[in-house]
């Protein structure tokens, strides 16, 4: 029997770990998730995976190489191996976690921030084929990005280029409490940042809303997404709103990077054209004119 | 005797257009200028250009060997060899400078980016050499960048990215007359928006200020920097606002590219410290802890 490779996929948000088997196309032979918040620490984060991969680890190695495992992470440095200063997660410092893995076990392990994995696996099996410049962006718990230049993730010259979640569009704007900062894009785009729109507009609104049906802690962008599906203006404002936000912040990527695509990913993406419409729009208003129709703004492939 | 080889190197910009004879060393062995607003049409730009530069060519070609014509202008694209709708000159919509100015010349021209010919320069000649990742931003007429990853100038899907002058701070912000964009870094930080920053600053002004003796054609940045060295202090404050709305768009370059250094060229960036150090200050406030203290702030060598 052809013996096959295979490598163990952990994408650690800010909500759940996901985990996988993948083979060498990109396909998930299995997969599972874990609760972020049950770990706050590393050393219970990596005894919790260990106890759960370990016997699926067992299981695929008899008739398969497990090569190694891959971990996408927010915040991560491909270089150093670390997670360094995650605003949303609660391991705070700079924490060795793909030395922690490989010593836990015995396995090679390589990290990379989240939205380079997202954006090197667009350019492998997604989308951006065949693409020399292009951008993900993942509108998760925080906001993350990977940017592709010239066929190649950008790391610049420390490992950890591409924190466009941090970016500025309003420098007096709304603050995100995980950073402290003004205005920036995750303050708005963000699962925590599409809910707090929605809040403000339900509070505010003078005409009756389906929002109102949900206390604070039960909304969350799919809750919005499925208000403006039934028809409801205010939870269609969220979204436009959003939108708009986020095309003005792309128009700054594009003057920038100027690429083919932005990939957008994550549970407010989800939204899909509701959000990719005003986007778009905004994008557009805001580029000279030698960039505009350039860049395409799709859902993830 | 051995033959040498000269290159002609002009840039083109808002208010001025420098030509002069290079050597392969970067050595400038002559140099002049013309007034560009005296040349509303590409046509008379070029028919202008030739008069003056003719002859001087001929006088270099007696023992050298003339290789080309490098030209340096806003909105430049290297590829097409044409200047794209530029918002700061009066040549609009798609002029074909490389060609046209090749057929007068009977020389090889290349056109780029003034801001990416500036980056080229400082890589090859100054102070980004051995830098792999550094931007350049001109503090002109306009505000133009060049941006450098991986050793190499980013030029992005179509030949025209880094135009970091049109990347928003404050998307409710002041509007640029050139554009119509608001609160992009081109609004403040030219030297229009210094002007601009400086007569709001003097006519709000409850102390006495030396701003109050120049009329509003007089004010341009030197003189408010000559202002600001006789210790004037609005026009200190004139500086240190410009130099922290500069800081905060930084920090958006930096999340973008994480580069070694920014370099500054231009009027504006001739007030130096006095510039660069609330400039300094803004950034790192507005950069994620990673990002800290990585990037250099430098007047171009």
């Amino acid at each position: 029997m052809v013996e096959t490779k295979l490598a163990v996929g952990i994408d650690i948000g800010g909500t759940n770990i996901k985990y996988g088997i993948v083979n060498h196309l990109g396909e998930i032979l299995m997969e599972g998730r874990l609760k972020t918040l049950l770990y706050p620490t590393i050393e219970s984060f990596v005894e919790g995976l260990y106890n759960v991969l370990s016997p699926i680890i067992a299981a695929h190695s008899t008739n398969a190489a497990i090569t190694g495992i891959g971990i996408g992470a927010p915040n991560a440095n491909h270089i150093s191996g670390s997670i360094e200063h995650s605003p949303n997660l609660l391991w705070k410092g700079i924490v060795p976690v793909a030395r922690l893995v490989s010593e836990k076990f015995g396995l090679p392990c390589a990290i990379d921030n989240d939205a380079n994995v997202a954006a090197l696996g667009e350019l492998k099996f997604g989308g951006g084929k065949g693409m020399k410049d292009f951008i993900t962006i993942t509108l998760g718990t925080g906001v993350g990005s990977g940017i592709v230049v010239d066929g190649k993730i950008l790391y610049g010259n420390k490992g950890i280029a591409g924190e466009l979640g941090h970016t500025v569009v309003h420098h007096k704007g709304r603050k995100n409490p995980a950073t402290g900062f003004k205005g920036t894009i995750e303050s708005y785009c963000s699962a925590k940042g599409v809910v707090l729109t929605a809040k403000k507009y339900r509070d505010r609104a003078k005409e009756p809303t389906l929002l109102h049906n949900y206390s604070d802690g039960e909304l969350n962008p799919e809750v919005v997404y499925a208000c403006a599906l039934e028809g409801d203006a205010i939870a269609k404002k969220v979204y436009s709103y959003t939108g708009r936000i986020l095309g003005k912040a792309f128009a700054n990527f594009v003057h920038f990077s100027s690429p083919e695509a932005i990939f957008l990913f994550g549970g407010v993406a989800q939204a899909g054209n509701m959000l990719l419409e005003p986007a778009k729009k905004a994008m557009e208003k805001n580029l000279l004119i030698p960039f505009r129709g350039q860049t395409q703004l799709l859902a993830a492939s």
